[in-house]
């Protein structure tokens, strides 16, 4: 008799983990430390909901992950029980590699992307289970012929988004967010090795990207998002150039002291080792520490953090002329004492853009009953979702006028 | 016009604020402070979406006050601006006091209730916006002569537990304990400066009460929640019984080395101004910084904690007999080569009691058309709710057999 | 490659429906018919959601069966094909024999049981499907060797059940009739030959147990049903004693003429061939075409069915003396014009008794890791569940002091 | 004290409905009949959930509308109780003038539009209530000072849509119509008598066009509703061309027999007083009583209805060619022996076309901090809205190869 463990999911209702290799590897340390590290990271102080983690959207991705399989089954898509769980493996551990507060410190940490740290760990993993994780990693590196089962890891209609835009909306209260993933999934099918949509889906499908669109610009790129993650940016390279400042011994503290020997971008065992022991919960205890810091910058940035007085972001159409941004850098000089350096890195203009759909690189196909395989980009008008849409932010003080 | 900040609540959908002390204290650090103290403690490892904290349900039980305060008005309750404001408030701040993990670390660190800090805390914060929070105090020492302000406050059917099932439901997915929060509210009335509740609405109420019982049995005393509880207490014992383990310096330490001074029960200022500064990654980097301790017990409760790694907990209709603790003790220190004072704090026998209801202090008033005030006792059959219900749990390491 | 139809629920999100048998038992005039029952009868006067159909509801208990069978083939109980279609025809076609508002006119059209003539329809179609429903009638009639299969139609806990108490509090917006479904099915098991429940599932069983008994008194006896239902019930007798009144020829004269015939018991095919054409919409028509009867008594209650002018109903502990009744049949003969017979069919007193779970027949059991097959009223304090509760009603014309 | 009646609604959780004006024209039978009028016409053969009503979206409506006023008057819009009140009536009152099965029968019972003959019943209402409704009245006919009134009453984006779109996508469980009623409404202000909506709701705007199109094409405009009513009006062309066909004296006979007094588009206060007893039980059993006509035309569509068994409906990009139609209605004839009118009025080709949005008259405004009433067509690209998509369909009976 097949053992199962039922987890509860406000979103989903219940996710299944069956014994074996998957609940083995959910019980793994790299697993269970994507628990402390959050889903948004700042975003919670926008959306207050939003605490969610990691490990809940990894078992998210995997629920759906399974449900898919299985329609494309009951289509007559044939897998084996090898095969279903590999993809299985791949979409549970698709986010393995993401360090703190998920993309904000992705690159002031280390500076390679995180899908780069998730392989290297699967590596890992594969030799800790004896071999067993061989055709989720090459199904992850899309090196399987299988073509379809890499699409539902990672294309433009994946599991990771379909979970993500699904879970985020949920947990932020953001109900415009809301998706179809199920109708999704049901409409899947596979045609010429390739992962297809029905027809009768496209309704859902342009749904989905106009939700996509909405979380962007409400959620992901929200202004006190934006803010806190310069913040913290910020404050990170304060206390790199300075860094006597630091008074706590935390698994952070190799990241900051060892920077030239992480940045020839070689990663090596060691810095793998302290980099799955570090978790959101190292920041916070920096940040923390900092707040008495004789440093009246970095004094100012981590109170500020930790007691929610933002920096002021603005969102524009057209870029902040570089004088304008001179003067500002000027009065918080004048005002707040800081260096000019220190003012160059909290008065900061850039952009935001933002394609929902790509246009020129690894299509959605539709079927439909008279063709095969036509490119989502033929059957709907796809013009306001695959055209940049360039914005312009620019962060400041709150205390300058 | 009247300004209003509105925050997206995926439970209530949405929550509204208006600008002005309300949102001030909601902005003070103290407030602040409460978006770093998780609600349910450790039980996101039994049900990995309950990572919402203190500050999303002290947002919550303030919105339902609003709407109880409205009901109440709209059936003919004469309330004043004042009033309405000073019951949000005491409600908004009632959590003020919860350090670290909520419940978990209550009586490790500080000997007082949390009611007790969350008074001292009012109190501060009345000093610094001058008084206007004297009310609000009044009414959450029960001291204001409408009885019913305070009922809504801290009662059998208080806006507290009503927030707190809802939303420890929601985020659990234990759809088991949903209420009928709206109705229940609907059906508020004020009679004799008492709360009552409309008799249509008591299956509403006997929902809320099986709902509450079930919430207890199934998220609040589950097996794992107890588990880790116990593995933290017991971490905690161990490392202020060697305090030179302690290699980092975050708020905490002040706590574990100060026991004597915090113990004589006078919480002084020194002590409350650090109690602020502290929550949930305190005790998450303490327990990471002592993974490697040369101590073994100590190491193998952190690493424990860290990886998910618990104790076993069964609970059992029967006590467990004393030589059968003392025999799974024995062979703890045996196999594990902890000392027996070690085995004692991690093998554990313990009572577990639940009163849903509590017929002999504070019943909930019911009104029907023919009598007022009936005891709610008197209209529900609720026997199966009042008895305490008494069940037994043992913990242990799960190397032993 | 299999094909399968989805249907949207509102209530589980999507019902599969395979190809082949089941959708043409679907697609059959005598399914389709019950699109035209209503599921809750005259409850959507007092809860405008509640317009769902005996239609929705046998899609929705169709859909948990599948769900229940893949639950137990996954944990190891051998289903043939073969019973997995039969067990999921038998509960398709559980209601077959509703006639017009469920239960509303169950006795005053036909004097016989809707299982009844659900056997006698389901022998209908088996002829027509060339014996294709054998396995599934011999289910249905509780005549096969795996009892569960019957138990998983027709039991304290099967679909039919899990599926009306989660569809009506759904519609009905009565949040506090909703049921954890999904994990009663989840915990499913079978031992012996008998369904059984896992023990973790007790405080679901307990909830589903509250939610009964909340929505029976709440929806299923509201008042204000029970007035209609009497209003209903006493226009058809008075239509019948007065045949020349009905002036249209619907399908529901038949029935009405014919009460003698029908009233031996015996139910030809002629009988049933005009039943399977009867549906809600021949008692509306029926209760307009009499609105300008000359008849005082009819039209009263025909005007009243269609203006939502209902009679009073009063539900007590105690019963109405039969002196108070009397009184006020004379207040009714006086005031209103109507006959003292008249006024015996709507001043009416009758009794209400529900037992939520049955003790003494057919109980749920419970399956322990120590124990098997123990009879759910041996772990749960079923005392309140299963003592009858009994209660009192009497109706009368509003007009009436 | 204020008395209030409170309606569950499973999609707004709870409506409370004041004692006096409100309460007295939702008892009023004009309000009752919607209680049988279906909001979607046949698409509950497509989504068995949709089987709400008409009375229920009015009721739905009337709810919004008043959040929409609380949201004004919170942001400093003065009202008065009048105003409220009269806003209020038009909006819950909006519907009354439609005939059986909502939009489908609107051209073949009655030449005049919904909207004219709902005025005409407002007016018998304020007759009736001692002119009670007269503000009302001069807002539905957009006739009254403030314009913003009216503009919640009937514009793009007023209570109506913001209802409906909500209620039909909870009803036939297409998620993909889900829109943020809300959030929409919490954003909306009043600027130069004008609604106006601030610009952070600009993506919810975005959202609710979007769903709006997707509910056009997913269930509006579904094959199967399209089919269906091809039929019901087919249906009752061959019974108004063949009356001594209709055996049943049902209230729709007099439509049907007085064709021509309707025509003339005066609509006499008789015309009103059989209109107000119509409602879609007469049209089911007139269809059921014809289903045995010898009319092989008339029994093929009315079995056809009754059982589901729809003509076959295609959408497609071109308009099918005359000639290709000619062929079918001559194999029709011959197939189904029916004669070349008939065939004309079930093999019938035509367009489909659906702006979202319309830019060219009664735009939606936004508030941004710099600018007021900017045109909505300003700040979102909505040429995807605007433009008018235009689809062929083409109908035949499913007989036809």
């Amino acid at each position: 008799m097949a053992r199962i463990k039922i987890i509860n999911d406000p979103v989903y209702g219940f996710i299944s983990i069956p014994y074996g290799i998957i609940l083995d590897l959910i019980d793994h340390p790299y697993f269970q430390r994507l628990r402390r590290i959050s889903q948004l990271g700042l975003s919670s102080y926008i959306y207050p909901g939003a605490t969610h983690t990691r490990f809940h959207h990894a078992l998210g991705a995997y629920h759906l992950m399974t449900k898919a399989l299985s329609t494309l089954e009951a289509k007559g898509v044939l897998l084996s029980q090898e095969e279903k769980e590999a993809a299985s493996i791949a979409i549970l551990l698709h986010d393995l590699g993401h360090g703190p507060f998920s993309h904000v410190l992705e690159s002031a940490l280390i500076p390679v992307e995180h899908e780069e740290l998730t392989l290297l760990l699967m590596e890992e993993l594969n030799n800790e289970f004896a071999g067993k994780l061989s055709l989720a990693i090459t199904i992850f590196k899309n090196e399987y012929h299988k073509k379809y089962l890499y699409q539902l890891v990672s294309s433009q209609l994946d599991m990771d988004r379909l979970d993500y835009l699904t879970r985020d909306s949920f947990y932020t209260g953001v109900s415009e967010g809301i998706i179809g993933y199920d109708r999704i999934i049901q409409m899947m099918n596979v045609y010429d090795n390739q992962l297809v949509i029905e027809e009768k889906a496209l309704f859902s499908i342009e749904k989905f990207l106009t939700a996509r669109k909405i979380m962007y610009w409400q959620v992901y790129m929200h202004k006190a998002s934006l803010s806190s993650e310069i913040m913290l940016t910020a404050l990170l390279k304060a206390i790199k150039s300075n860094f006597s400042e630091i008074p706590i011994s935390s698994g952070i503290n190799y990241f900051l002291r060892n920077q030239n020997n992480i940045n020839n971008k070689k990663i090596t065992y060691e810095i793998l080792s302290h980099f799955v022991k570090l978790d959101d919960t190292d920041v916070w205890t920096l940040v923390k520490s900092v707040i008495t810091s004789p440093n009246n910058f970095v004094s100012y940035l981590a109170k500020g953090l930790i007691d929610r007085q933002l920096l002021k972001v603005e969102i524009k159409n057209v870029q902040t002329d570089g004088d304008v941004i001179d003067k500002m850098r000027l009065q918080c000089v004048n005002l707040l004492g800081f260096t000019q350096d220190e003012a160059k890195l909290i008065i900061k203009g850039g952009t935001l853009e933002m394609s929902t759909y790509n246009q020129s690189f690894d299509e959605i196909f539709v079927n439909s009953r008279e063709k095969a395989l036509i490119p989502l980009s033929e059957v709907l008008d796809l013009h306001h979702f695959s055209q940049n849409r360039l914005r312009y932010f620019i962060s400041k003080p709150k205390e300058l006028s």
